[in-house]
């Protein structure tokens, strides 16, 4: 440790992404990105950006991807947050809104970012274990909280939560903030979205890097009662005045309203689960009800981690958690059709 | 205030960024945006970029980019950061470099962030009065601090400081991090980078976003002692692991590499500030030395306010700042030769 450091670096532990390989011609299934490109006329819009307007510093505000948000999900500008990728997002959401002295609550196997915030922001928290059958209890969280997250549906499980579920966990808790991270929900689940307007303790986050296939461009979104945005922005404001650059703003935006090429890309995507689902079934598979675009999988005679190395020798990546309760599972991105086949044909030679 | 605020937020006085128009026609010197565009090969490497690629995340490192720098600047990768606009870098630096307890400390008329960061991460300041002259007297800064921070050349004024003065200033304070923000170094500042491998107690601070004419993509950097790189890694893999996005590593690395553009556009924009200040003192302004693309300027006869919303109302628009000491200033961006002639014409019709 530096002399120079602020005191809480050094106990700083940080989030490990999935790898990025240099190599093209990997079969990757490892960090859920979208095997389909992103909507052409997003692609489009961009390209209009691509010019010596560069020069000029982009719209501070993101006025044109927040109404293209607000219009999508019919609620107001002033419901809505955007940033760089929901990683960032979700960031200014636990510096802003979870420091009250209470645990942060979040699943105990859920997305490994938010212990690392924790840590970064000096936040205590308790990881509430799953179920047998590693569904979330909403009654453990009826307990003393400086606030709730977990992803819908969770990751790495893929597992969904109902509308229903989630409203009790609302009501609940109405002195702290419930925070639905949906990065997988146009998969298969149910946005709380719908619920903004009658709970002013919801905040809703999802991100362009999945459902919407730029991962390469970093977006991400808030939407919740003005409140909780006003906190968002005022951090956000204090942090980086133009955290989306200009191709960013106008291909979200576009990637919004695009919406028939977002509805044929996700069914093609939770067709190509639904398929894999069964092939991998019928490998002895045991795989945990998805509603993302990955699947949660074990195999009950063969090692996940032994499992994940002979893939990649067979040049398929995927993904492997270390953590004991999950150490026996893999988790598997849908790809395309081909990729999906590659995965089998390799799983075919390994089992 | 929300009862879901983290404590903290009620207190936050965000920073305001200069005003981003939408109206094109308005002659804009008012953010300090380079009037030319950006490196034709960078836009080129930016188009390269533009595809379904774009559905796969980037790099989470941008080694392309750091790489870049360092062959840029001849230091090593280590000594690289990146990230979302130097404004995202600086915040980085405060968090994880500035948090010891005792005052930072930076000038009094200087970049108005650094009082905002202070609050968003309750770190303590002074702010040391600049001399009569507006100049930084290193002198003042041999007094017990948690970090040291000013831009050189230093904004809003546009003077520089030389680096004998930077290097007092480093021997003085061995055992805190002098932050030296180089914003707006390429237009006659000398750059502190060349201390780098002898002050491990140095961390320069750069922006794509002036010099290299790429305000609209949201790239900045930092250069220092591994050490010093090593805390703002551990924060940014602990916030946001990609915050750079596929189009912004391709086409910063290449503004980098691309020397023959980046040298002749910062002559120009050097000759048309030259050629201001001539015109500008002839119509009896006061004008500070400056070694950015702006001049800071003040008439003995006329009020700054007054004179900025007269220049609005002939299309023209420059920064003014209420902060007392500096009332009776006018920031004013160096634009395209017609755009200067276009502010001296509305002088002329003003004064």
């Amino acid at each position: 440790m530096s002399k120079f450091w602020s005191p809480f670096v050094k106990d700083l532990v940080p989030y490990v992404p999935g790898e990025q390989p240099k190599l093209a011609k990997l079969v990757k299934l490892n960090t859920n990105e979208n095997p389909y490109g992103p909507s052409p006329k997003a692609i489009a819009a961009m390209q209009a950006e691509l010019n010596d307007s560069l020069r000029l510093y982009p719209d501070p505000n993101s006025d044109r991807l927040k109404q293209a948000v607000a219009d999508y999900y019919g609620v107001s500008t002033a419901q809505v947050f955007v940033g760089n990728g929901s990683d960032e997002v979700l960031a200014h959401a636990f510096h802003g809104l979870f420091q009250h002295g209470q645990p942060l609550l979040f699943p105990d196997v859920t997305y490994s970012f938010y212990p690392v915030y924790c840590g970064l922001y000096g936040i205590p928290y308790e990881a509430l274990p799953l179920d047998e059958q590693f569904q979330i209890r909403v009654e453990d969280y009826a307990r003393p909280n400086g606030g709730i997250i977990f992803p819908n549906p969770n990751a790495p499980t893929g597992c969904a939560l109902g509308l229903d579920a989630i409203e009790r966990l609302l009501k609940a808790n109405p002195d702290t903030v419930v925070l639905v991270d949906e990065a997988y929900i146009d998969f298969g689940g149910e946005t709380a979205i719908k619920l903004v307007d009658r709970y002013p303790n919801l905040l809703v986050t999802q991100t362009l890097s999945k459902s919407r296939s730029l991962a390469g461009l970093r977006v991400g979104l808030a939407v919740g009662h003005p409140d909780l945005i006003e906190a968002l922005e005022r951090i956000k404001n204090s942090f980086n005045s133009y955290p989306l650059d200009r191709m960013a703003i106008a291909g979200a935006a576009v990637a919004f309203e695009d919406k028939a090429y977002f509805q044929q890309t996700c069914q093609a995507v939770i067709a190509s689960r639904e398929a894999l689902v069964a092939a991998m079934s019928g490998l002895g598979f045991e795989v945990l009800p998805s509603a993302a675009n990955f699947v949660f999988a074990r195999h009950p005679q063969r090692d996940a981690a032994e499992l994940a190395a002979a893939l990649r020798e067979h040049g398929v990546i995927v993904r492997h958690f270390k953590q004991q309760r999950i150490a026996q599972f893999l988790r598997i991105t849908i790809g395309a059709p081909e990729q999906n086949q590659a995965l089998l044909d390799a799983l075919g030679t390994i089992l």
